[in-house]
């Protein structure tokens, strides 16, 4: 076909060792050539978008390549093509490859920013998005749903490329099987980076799904290959698994506030992942494990402290007979030769068992059905530390075969068995977080079909001569690395050299003030001479802003005197107060969000400020997530309320807040609520909001408000009272607590203030 | 290994062209040398059970063959062999086959009569069943469940096998799959003929069942092939497919009502099968669909004239987000290059929607969930005379895709879609029940995949020049038939030479009719002067026996003294009275049933015949299950109830009588109730009851019955009431009709009697 083309077109001439391809490169520099280029396109053709910014760029890649001669959209210079703007790229044909394209600053105006079908008589196969990156390009909107990357078809593959900050409801990948042309997909992800993607205070902040509930009895076989997971921290789901036959397979996930998922589907392979905790969070998980036949092996467990659903290995209590999008029963699934160190209670059996909460739920969503026909064999648990309850059970475990693995840590946990012996071995470290058994344990369990686990984490052949319990077997290679970055993401893009400067403005004045907050760059601290700020308009914080005082011994105080609120907290604005007075005149708050449109979540700091005179202390909108907000060592007076995080009401699992911290801060003459922080509709795929309030004092407040609650804090889950002093406060109750989530007051000192009451079971709305 | 034998040891040399394999041949004669036998066996042995009577013999076999050198337990001579009494048989190990076994006169003490499992640490693989026959090895209790051949493990086959007459409950043959020993098991069941399996009166009357819920997602790859089912009757689901990827090819399913459920699991393959109906069942079914992704190819469908559940092609609504046990989602499902001839309406979309019936049944079993995303393409529908409803809705039709499809007939459906066009095509007829378009519709629609449809039903090739829709491509070849009876079952058993003889005896006094009915074999006649006999003991009826008057113009009078009943009707007892008088003393029934052990159905047949002064007319127990009970132009009177049916309460679906009629018939003086008849449970897997009321008089009955109801039919299906005549019944009601199954009153006159209801819903136990 005779190609008529509007751009320049080069013949390239390329040699191959076994025979001679032509490459035709059309340089494309606006979006009419571009379509112009795509309505023309000819396999081996490669199309080249011009360096420069593509605004508003909504792109259909349509054509028919093949496997020797492809057809590519590539920029001209990697990650110097920008897609910004009202942009998205739909893709349908067979053999079409994208290449180093730079989606930032925008957002899709359809449900996909990638999307591999253009419409149902046009969907992809063999086609491969690589070397490209996905910043931050998230709805305005965090109710707005969208994926990043959408599947569809088959043999697509997603490599080399870094996604981070979609901070929208919904999964930033999603694999669709509805319908024939899209099972068997055989999909690749592979090698990528998945950056952070920030706390979202509610469901649907997966990063990889792979089908639904819908289409869970599908054939998927959809492959998850060494990717890097880098707190990843959207819901309790990194990866959610709904369909049949996908393989994970040495994937990194550091750090990550959730779980590696088999949600729905069965038959799923997971073997040679690394899963990193840290020291101090109890929210990341591991492998998460429903229904049925699932094989996991040869896995790396390090430092993974979290329990229950967030627990290294997790093993379901599933409903008898279950609704199809609820939880099946687990049965006949291998977990063989995995090491887990220095995890606490790293198998937690029957997660999930709700039988006490008959009351308030209905029989269709009570988890009572326990595993059956499991096989745990040749793992490893090693404790520097002894952890003497590797094992946690919240029903009986009667389905679970132990066979061959060994601790070195005393078993003292309810479940005894001999499938879990103590041994006196001992581990030495190799590299970063990795650590390796002495010796080899050579003698192993051959379970049934158990032969075909050949390989250990690293890909070392397991012998009958040379074999280990464990994820590796010995002897390992010299300078083995359980994280290499060299195998993930572009080659390209730099993520880790960004650094926001800490430069200080020193100011005296209230005009000073505001021109320093606007010019300053993030990171920027301000610092206030002692006196008086007199400030008619509100303070807009849309970067990390530091306001302190310049002298430790006198706080500077900023009186607003307009209407307005005081700060206007926006998209990624993180304040940190420390030693200020802040005066209201009784008609502002203190702190606001937008409206709308807060895409992003915010921070709040405060330390050691004096807050007076305004009506509520913190007043957010729908849609607005604050990442944490903390108060220490402050004095809170005279307003008519405190801080409110109370707008996502529509049950939906949902909050306005994940870490909420006031400590060491006296409240006095609140009219009504001190704080009201909110999440409505039973949901389990959260950290579910956290609350702190210790050492702190409440007088004379509350006597406004109509529920004659001082703090209201329905369905957070993690909430701790203690060591409070409440005098004076006219209400009948001062918080409720959350009995089945163990929530319970500690030492707090009340007089003539109501009580604190614990109430066992929550009645919440059900969202399925 | 050095074997000690207490047998005798043949050792026979065989010569194969490749290579030479010795059989070790080993004659046992009891149960003892078997053991013996079988402990010492080695690949290559042939363990051989001598002719004979093999009673109460529990056969462990186990060992390990080779593929080469398979280790065989045959009969001295097929069907020499029988297997009597409480006897059972277990397979395990590797490669261990089983030859020409007979099973009769006796049943299993376990839940299986062949088990491909000893215990779980030894599961048969690659072992095989051929050439055996199980005939009527039923439980004496029709209520205690087996299974007749039960699979475990991988890779094992029944073949060429004879099962019939399997009456209690369970299904015939069973696949399980509990354990990852036993999935991916490529099971064969291939050229067998099951035979009649009688009608069961109640669900669990399979005769392949494959899997269950609890197991429906795992991958099972059962091939059953080749098979002929002739009048497997035990329940609407023939087969009953509860697992994934199962293939269903080129077996003939003969006038047997009920049919090919596709019930759990998804991916199955229907291809090349042969349903033939009959000119007056509207019982016998085809194809049912529920889940994902099946696919219906090249299937033929002869006169299937079912509707609803029994239709040609019945493709169900689901229950959205369905339970585990109970109805997904009808998604992703092609039908393609099926032919339908003189079926009756033989597309059915929605079967199975019930939204009317939200005031009786849970959301739970609310089946509304319409199918989606199926394909019905390339078929041919054709029809001698003209059947213009060749689809019937019961829901909208919105998701599925119609294309080139033909019919003879207009299309009055309310489905009307280009996808479905008349045309003036015609048939040949080429060997019995087989028809074929006269020329190829070469013009085929190509979906997505459907390049895999390579063949016809025949196995022929389908190349682009030589096509058409429908099962079958012209040419078919010379002397094709759609039942080649040399494929199926056995090479010994003469399954249709079995005749009753139908001797006389003529009878003129009591003792000769005791002493005849005693002696006469199945199917005599017994005919009886006129006169008068006294019998003071019951007539056992466990035969086919007529009892008949010589006289046509007098009716022989038979007066029953004992307080016994006066015929004791015992399992297969089939009776016939035509022309006698039965006369009571009014202490005994008429008919009973044994009280327990009613291991197969009996039938009771009155024509012309008075009865007069009993209790009861017939009384049955629980468990037992009349085929027929048909009473014509008889006279019954002064007696305290009339018939019986009504001992299965549990309400787990179960009956007392498949079909009962009463035609011409007067009641009259029947102090309590006419006839009570019972179904209860809400269960849809059996025909559920048929009753045929017409052309009877009812005359001062009910008069003693506390509930006013003179006819009780609650629960029964298939209702018909019409053209009788109540007069001076002294009850409220006549009887209650269920108004969702399509029953009303016909014109029945009634004076001073009563009324007859009509319940729109009935409110029934859910069994699940």
């Amino acid at each position: 076909m005779k190609k008529i083309l509007l751009v320049s077109s080069i013949l390239v001439l390329f040699v191959s060792c076994a025979k001679q391809s032509q490459v035709n490169s059309i340089k494309v520099t606006n979006i009419n050539e571009l379509n112009q280029a795509i309505k023309n396109c000819n396999a081996g053709d490669n199309i080249v978008l011009a360096n420069g910014v593509w605004n508003d760029a909504q792109i259909e890649f349509y054509g028919k390549g093949t496997k020797e001669k492809p057809i590519i959209l590539s920029a001209e210079e990697k990650g110097k093509v920008t897609i910004e703007g009202v942009s998205n790229l739909k893709i349908g044909g067979t053999y079409l490859e994208v290449h180093g394209l730079y989606f930032k600053n925008g957002h899709t105006p359809t449900k996909n920013v990638i999307q591999f079908k253009i419409n149902n008589d046009s969907i992809a196969n063999n086609c491969k998005v690589t070397q490209c990156v996905i910043e931050e390009f998230t709805q305005t909107d965090r109710d707005v749903s969208d994926h990043w990357v959408e599947f569809w078809g088959r043999y697509n593959e997603l490599s080399n490329c870094y996604l981070t900050g979609k901070s929208n409801f919904g999964p930033t990948i999603m694999i669709r099987l509805e319908g024939n042309e899209n099972i068997y997909n055989y999909h690749k992800i592979i090698n990528n980076h998945f950056g952070p993607r920030p706390r979202k205070g509610g469901p649907h902040g997966e990063t990889i799904q792979l089908g639904d509930s819908g289409t869970s009895m599908t054939p998927s076989h959809t492959l998850v290959a060494n990717n890097f997971f880098e707190r990843c921290n959207g819901e309790i789901e990194i990866i959610s698994s709904k369909s049949n036959f996908n393989e994970f397979r040495n994937n990194v996930f550091f750090e990550s506030e959730g779980s590696l998922v088999l949600r729905h589907g069965n038959y799923a392979t997971i073997d040679g992942n690394v899963f990193i905790g840290n020291d101090n969070s109890k929210f990341i998980g591991g492998i998460r494990v429903i229904n049925t036949g699932h094989w996991i092996t040869n896995n790396y467990f390090y430092k993974i402290k979290g329990a229950e659903f967030r627990s290294a290995l997790a093993v379901m209590n599933g409903i008898p007979k279950s609704p199809l999008n609820r939880y099946n029963q687990v049965t006949d699934v291998v977990v063989a030769h995995n090491s887990f160190i220095d995890c606490i209670s790293p198998w937690q059996f029957s997660v999930g068992s709700n039988v006490g909460q008959s009351a308030v739920l209905p029989a269709t969503e009570i988890r009572s059905a326990r595993p059956e026909r499991i096989v745990v064999a040749n793992n490893v648990i090693y404790n520097e530390i002894p952890n003497e309850n590797p094992i946690v059970n919240y029903d009986e475990v009667d389905g679970v075969k132990f066979k061959n693995n060994i601790t070195n840590s005393d078993n003292k946990s309810e479940v005894k068995t001999n499938g879990l012996k103590t041994k006196d071995i001992s581990v030495v470290k190799k590299t970063d977080n990795l650590y390796v058994l002495n010796e080899n344990i050579n003698k192993v369990y051959a379970g049934f079909d158990f032969e075909t686990i050949t390989k250990d984490i690293f890909g070392n052949e397991r012998t009958s001569k040379n074999n280990s319990i464990g994820a590796i077997v010995n002897p390992v290679k010299e300078k083995a690395v359980l994280i290499d970055k060299s195998k993930y993401g572009t080659d390209w893009f730099q993520e880790y050299n960004k650094k926001t400067e800490a430069k200080t403005h020193n100011i005296s004045t209230s005009e000073a003030l505001i021109t320093a907050l606007k010019e300053a760059k993030s990171g920027a601290v301000i610092s206030l001479k002692e006196g008086t700020y007199n400030l008619n308009s509100s303070l807009i914080i849309d970067k990390h802003i530091t306001i302190v005082s310049s002298d430790i011994n006198n706080k500077p105080e900023l009186v607003f005197t307009s209407e307005k609120t005081a700060f206007e907290m926006q998209p990624k604005g993180n304040l940190m107060l420390v030693n200020i007075t802040l005066k209201g005149n009784k008609f502002q708050n203190t702190f606001t969000t937008l409206d709308k449109n807060m895409s992003k979540a915010y921070d709040l700091f405060i330390d050691n400020v004096e807050i007076k005179d305004f009506k509520s202390v913190l007043e957010v909108s729908k849609g607005s997530f604050a990442d944490t907000v903390s108060v220490t060592n402050s004095v809170i007076k005279n307003c008519e309320r405190g801080f409110m995080l109370n707008k996502e009401t529509n049950d939906g699992g949902d909050y306005n807040a994940e870490f909420v911290t006031i400590t060491n801060t006296t409240f006095d003459n609140i009219q009504e609520v001190v704080l009201d922080y909110y999440r409505g509709g039973y949901d389990e795929s959260t950290i579910g909001g956290n609350l702190t309030l210790k050492n702190n004092t409440f007088t004379n407040s509350g006597k406004a408000e109509k529920d004659q609650v001082l703090i209201k804090n329905r369905g957070i889950v993690n909430v701790e009272l203690a060591n409070n002093t409440f005098k004076n406060n006219p209400v009948k109750i001062i918080a409720i607590l959350w009995g089945e989530k163990g929530q319970e007051p500690g030492e707090n000192t009340i007089i003539n203030s109501g009580k604190i009451e614990v109430v066992q079971n929550l009645e919440l709305k059900l969202m399925y």
